[in-house]
């Protein structure tokens, strides 16, 4: 019996090592259109920035691991062009065909556009983030163009402007990081600029290569890579990405789909979404590897948290804004404050944040946190409580920690919720 | 009509400010022993540690802020010595009577054992903190001991560590933090030694003064202040704080109570605990005020959920430990994990976690996050899961954020909900 694996980074070696602890005598085989395997694409912005040395770094495992570890076998440079389903193969570039009696399809996402070349840069696999690299090293650029609004624009703005250059961030859109939220748009823009990077909202670029600068970054979003096995007859979400049950599979039987290629639940909506990201992709992975070597499991669905640094903020967000809300046809109600995240004798920093709840029910929809220090634990506190479905009034009760070093008596996610309450009596 | 509340710090004060809101026209009367109305007690270790400079800077408003702005008349120096409930009036000290129509009592705690002088102190009041500082200053003493391994016992062997003294600390019990967890405290105690505190366990001391130590800080645990009212009547629970119902009233007509002097409900054993801690004052202070002012407000409970900044360590927990967990009946389960909190690339730091679930339903009882960094965010997501009544296979789920700056892929609270998920099988 061979599952074969297509996809080989986040959620492809999840799946590959899940099933491979489910089922010890499965054959498997991973099949991966890149040259490496297993790393963090999360770290390239921090390969441009400096931290990261080289790519090599963010290699979770080698191949050699999975290899004689895990029993695992990998093919690199193996790009999965068609799907036979009928005769259980998958053809490779190369003409190849590989026999499958199991598929699990984690074949990712790419950049929506494709127009490297020249001074033009996207950033999407470890390829792309040695390719920039590289041309900053040799052409030493000075001025550099981001375009897109999202989490890679922000950072790469950030980055680069490390770097020494002069950066311009278009947006085609009036929002920054898709959460049509002026509250949010407004204070990550002031704090761009106040690090010298110009933010041109509503600015579509038609064509990056033709903007006058030494550098451009296109970093204009992503679309998941399911042509093969869409055509081959899997469905497709109205999102884009592959429609799967809480199983992870696909219409196709024997075949599953895991990470940025896939569609999940939103648990606040209860709508298929596509948010692709490296937490959901490792969570699916897991799950689809698992079923495809016979066990049940469940991926219950996400609830969108993110986190983003850019600009010397921590910039996460979590649930649904209110536009986002009002959009899927509920009454939301929000607020926003801004808060010392310690007591005023122990080193203060500044905390925004901004709850939504259901103004019908008093449930909690969605959230942001901004903090000019690490806003990670207040944000995942709002993640639990809308995998809770929980009300304002039972966050504002939350148990949560204080002692000076870390918090106020009185939580700034505390604050936040009793000001919602108060709009909801 | 008068509000009087005896206790003008945490409790007291969310509890007059929040009648005052609650009913512009009441009388409110604070009486408070001490010469210090509204500082954060929590922030005296660090007065003695160095960063907080004079208690001055531990005062969350001054006085002239509660009478000018919120209309509430201070009495500092005004002991309340007893309660004659029948004729609604509290007896001062000095033998005043004043007249009460309702009452709020939140007269807090005292140090178990109360044997300041000479050269053994304690640490609740701000004239203790202040009365020690100064021994510090004047005498310079160069040996240390801690009697006590609580909250303040560790915050203070580390506090007192930073002063150049050697620091011995003896408990009587064989734990450390009263958690009966051996796997908290060998890493607690361990790290203390790191940082040349020597830790004494199952050293019971039974006269302080005798210990041949410069110094010696008796920190062996709080008695909540509630003789006058139970003398008038006020129910007493089992633990020896004030039993209250959800609305923090007392079992007499118009008496309620808050904080450091009452019992809560906990969340997860159901039954009512004494934990004095300031985020508890806090809110039952708040839901007494309102109540007492005519609005009807709850206090739900709590889960326990405590941190501390020792050996250069974050130490926090929540709900039960599974020692605890049996005590109460229940069939723990638990594990244990180290991980590091963010990508190897990242400068990581290291993370403890235990978890503890119920091996009968699979539901979280409580947890333990100790961190070379800050560990509160990690502490306050497993306090929204308990408050959820969570179970592990949901915790494991958990949409929580990523990016390197900030965490591993899957955060080490999933990779330890993960390996509790097995055993629960």
């Amino acid at each position: 019996m061979r599952l074969v694996v297509v996809g080989g980074v986040a959620a492809g070696m999840s799946a590959a090592s899940r099933a491979r602890r489910a089922d010890p005598g499965l054959e498997i085989v991973v099949l991966e259109k890149g040259e490496r395997i297993s790393y963090g694409a999360c770290g390239l912005p921090y390969l441009i920035e400096g931290q990261v040395k080289s790519v090599s770094q963010l290699e979770a495992q080698p191949r050699e691991f999975f290899e004689r570890h895990r029993d695992i076998r990998v093919r690199t440079g193996a790009e999965v062009v068609a799907v036979r389903h009928s005769a259980r193969e998958v053809v490779l570039k190369s003409g190849e065909r590989v026999h499958y009696d199991k598929l699990v399809w984690a074949a990712g996402a790419r950049p929506a556009e494709r127009i490297a070349g020249g001074k033009v840069f996207t950033l999407h696999t470890d390829a792309d983030g040695e390719a920039l690299k590289q041309f900053i090293l040799d052409r030493r650029p000075r001025t550099a163009a981001i375009v897109g609004g999202g989490y890679i624009g922000l950072e790469m703005a950030t980055a680069l402007r490390a770097q020494g250059m002069r950066v311009t961030l278009f947006n085609a859109r009036t929002d920054l990081l898709n959460r049509e939220d002026a509250w949010l748009t407004d204070l990550v823009k002031r704090k761009l600029e106040e690090c010298g990077v110009e933010v041109l909202l509503n600015q579509p670029v038609s064509d990056p290569s033709t903007l006058p600068f030494d550098l451009i970054l296109a970093a204009t979003g992503l679309k998941p890579n399911i042509e093969a096995i869409a055509e081959a007859g899997a469905e497709v979400g109205r999102t884009g990405a592959l429609r799967v049950s809480d199983r992870q599979e696909t219409s196709l039987g024997g075949v599953w789909a895991a990470g940025d290629c896939c569609e999940s639940r939103h648990l606040v909506s209860g709508v298929n979404v596509w948010i692709p990201l490296g937490t959901t992709a490792n969570k699916t992975g897991r799950v689809a590897g698992a079923n495809a070597a016979g066990k049940l499991e469940r991926f219950e669905g996400i609830v969108g948290t993110a986190i983003v640094r850019a600009a010397g903020l921590s910039i996460a967000t979590t649930g649904l804004s209110a536009a986002q809300a009002r959009r899927e046809g509920l009454r939301p109600v929000s607020v926003e404050i801004t808060d010392l995240n310690r007591p005023g004798y122990f080193w203060p920093r500044r905390v925004w944040i901004q709850l939504v709840a259901d103004s019908m029910n008093g449930r909690l929809l969605g959230g942001a946190v901004v903090g000019e220090e690490d806003a990670s634990g207040r944000i995942n506190v709002l993640a639990a409580a809308l995998h809770a479905r929980m009300k304002v009034s039972a966050l504002e009760q939350l148990d949560l920690a204080y002692a000076p070093p870390y918090a106020t008596v009185t939580d700034p996610l505390l604050t936040a919720a009793r000001q919602l309450s108060k709009l909801l009596d």
